[in-house]
């Protein structure tokens, strides 16, 4: 049965074919949508747990019904997981999530199908509820598979599409509530060997520096504002001196501003950040050009590898508000605080993607996640943990994300590599 | 049938009653809605001339649809108007416009009820069309009465509410709109001794001086851009570098802040000015807390006294839209110009309407208007003209004006006062 490693390629027309069917079956007209805990997730959940069957892999879920093919190793314990997740933003694209499964599971299907036993277990996860835009926290599904859900957030957290509790949507898709209240956990860190989540870059880096695919050194943490207000008094553009207005446009402009400076002292600084009000809008039944604006609605979300540099913008934040209030006579409600932590990827892993990128000939980079990812919380579990970005054009969260398979055959034989030689 | 000016005294229960029956009529159950050239400033139209009927005023009206309710004189030529619009915005003020009107109304009843025959020919003048809300072109109502209304205005310009073009809303109220596109006028300028408009303040600097009356010196001219844009592009808030971002909320943002400097410096150099964003809004469809913005639409409103001021100031913001284009890599379109020339009072009026406030012993201030009015064109024909602010609360175009009848009353008495003894 133990057949040459070198006889075994990752299984990509597999992935293409599957690539295919969740386009198909989880599109909405516009890009695809695919619900945390609902249509769309559900659909590539049956997929994968089918195509886990065909390959004879062990097929498994938890309570929070995340779901682990495992093709299993020569020696039991140090196991391997490859994860990521499955659902979408809405009117998204096909490849942020779905890709990093699929390469994992085109590994798998690469080795069964040579008859490659790996030296460790290595299990696929298709993790559950990674897009914080269904549910307004971080990483559902694989804090849930270390039992670090909060029965707070299993109650009160509610899906923006339809206002179904958490903890009901993960028991209509067939998980056990109970068991994620009593924090039991799926995993257990001592077990795990390595970590790895394949996953589309988000951002331009990797197009902009010509490579297949990134090493991901960390990834960023955040502190994040979705619905704050600035509230002014709405009066006449003609009469209404400047010292007796409450203008909430140029206050909230004025707060950007700040903060665009916020993040150059940071650049001088050499620290990592970025700060991004994604939305900013005065109301469209009160607002007019001949009216000073009484009420900006807007958001704030603030990225840094650097727990301590979130804190110091927290901080020179909540001074900002405090100023800018008093100077424009205006009020600012920032609203409820969400975010996560930062994560350093483990050296040994950075270093043993980078000798497996060598050794297929793959170029690479190494380079910090922006973005917010599952492999954050494995790592913060202690458990030896890395990312490999895959180039995409036009970002992700949009119906334009274009990933080129070669790229991805190029991942899928680094992951293969390094799930086949964990580092020790 | 000539008796003393002193048995005269403007006819405030006649204000009063009229007052109430244009909120009952044209109320839209959260402010007053009395649309331009349509329902609720037909009926207030109908209203002033059936009463003007019963006071055996001379009723007329011109190809536009003013009206003219007219108190014969004991010499003709030099005759005196009192002029003010009969529109609201919508969701406005029953006081905003109609006070004027009213006001004048009281005058003259309270003259032809004490059979007061004034010197000159004294007419009350409801106008069409003030508030451009509906229609985007300034001061329709009177400089269709000086025959200045374009061709183009009268084909092109359409009704927000409906997309009625402009001509089209003037016939439909019994216009004569060939009279118009032939620029026949209604009003010889050399036939107008003295043009008075009283109106409600709209913003707080009556009640913040504590003064019934204000004694307007000079109205604000403007320009506008009531649909600019910046478009940049959608991107992850994480994944995209600072470096790589088209940010249109940090442009704009940007160019918020960089006009209130440019307003900072008028102060310093002592010129009049208002700047204002009353619209900044990122598309609801689009934006979210993790997205760089791809696009911000906003309105830009700049008054000021000083016409080299405002030429000043926008060729400074053309200086600023293009190098914030170039700094944060987007695209400013600040779409179709619309404006006003800001017109001074005449010196002979405010020192007659200072002198008549001092004789009634009414406690007044000068002060320039920040927002436009049809006084500004019967300046601009070379007409003697005066504007009379009566102190009110809760600025205007909102339901919440609140006229005090007391204050609206001083004024009558000095309108009636200068309106009988009219500077030379």
């Amino acid at each position: 049965m133990i057949t040459s490693n070198a006889r075994a390629e990752p299984d990509i027309d597999l992935a293409g074919s599957l690539f295919c069917e969740l386009a198909l079956r989880t599109g909405d007209g516009d890009g695809i949508t695919r619900i945390s805990f609902g249509e769309g997730e559900q659909f590539a959940h049956d997929l994968l747990r089918r195509e886990g069957g065909r390959l004879g892999l062990r097929v498994e879920s938890d309570a929070a019904c995340n779901l682990y093919l495992t093709l299993e190793g020569r020696t039991p314990g140090h196991r391997v997981i490859i994860g990521s997740h499955l659902d979408s933003v809405p009117h998204g694209g096909n490849f942020d999530g779905a890709a990093g499964v699929l390469c994992g599971l085109s590994v798998l299907s690469g080795l069964a199908r040579a008859g490659v036993q790996p030296p460790r277990d290595i299990s696929v996860m298709a993790i559950r509820a990674e897009e914080s835009t269904w549910f307004a926290a971080s990483y559902i599904g694989s804090r849930a598979a270390f039992g670090q859900l909060e029965s707070r957030e299993l109650n009160e957290v509610r899906r923006a599409s339809d206002g179904l509790p958490l903890g009901a949507a993960i028991t209509a898709a067939g998980g056990h509530v109970e068991q994620l209240h009593a924090g039991e956990a799926q995993i257990d860190p001592a077990e795990v060997g390595l970590f790895i989540e394949p996953h589309i870059e988000q951002g331009p880096c990797l197009v902009t520096e010509n490579k297949p695919v990134g090493i991901v050194t960390g990834i960023r943490g955040s502190f994040r504002y979705r619905s704050a207000s600035c509230t002014g008094s709405y009066a006449h553009s003609g009469a209404t001196p400047r010292h007796l207005r409450h203008d909430a446009v140029r206050a909230t402009a004025a707060l950007v501003t700040e903060m665009d400076e916020v993040w150059d002292e940071a650049e001088l600084n050499g620290d990592d950040l970025a700060i991004t009000f994604g939305k900013l809008a005065t109301d469209p039944g009160e607002h007019a050009f001949s009216k000073v604006a009484g009420r900006a609605d807007f958001s704030l979300d603030v990225r840094s590898q650097s727990s301590a540099r979130l804190e110091q913008v927290a901080s020179e934040l909540s001074g900002l508000v405090e100023r800018l209030s008093r100077q424009y006579s205006v009020r600012f409600d920032l609203g409820p605080r969400t975010g996560t932590f930062p994560a350093l990827m483990d050296r040994g892993v950075v270093a043993a993607l980078e000798t497996a990128c060598s050794v297929e000939g793959v170029p690479a980079i190494t380079m910090p996640s922006g973005a917010g990812h599952d492999a954050a919380v494995f790592a913060g579990m202690g458990i030896p943990t890395g990312m490999l970005f895959i180039r995409n054009e036009n970002g992700s969260h949009n119906p334009d994300e274009s990933m080129d398979i070669e790229d991805f055959a190029a991942a899928a034989r680094v992951l293969m590599r390094i799930c086949l030689e964990p580092p020790q």
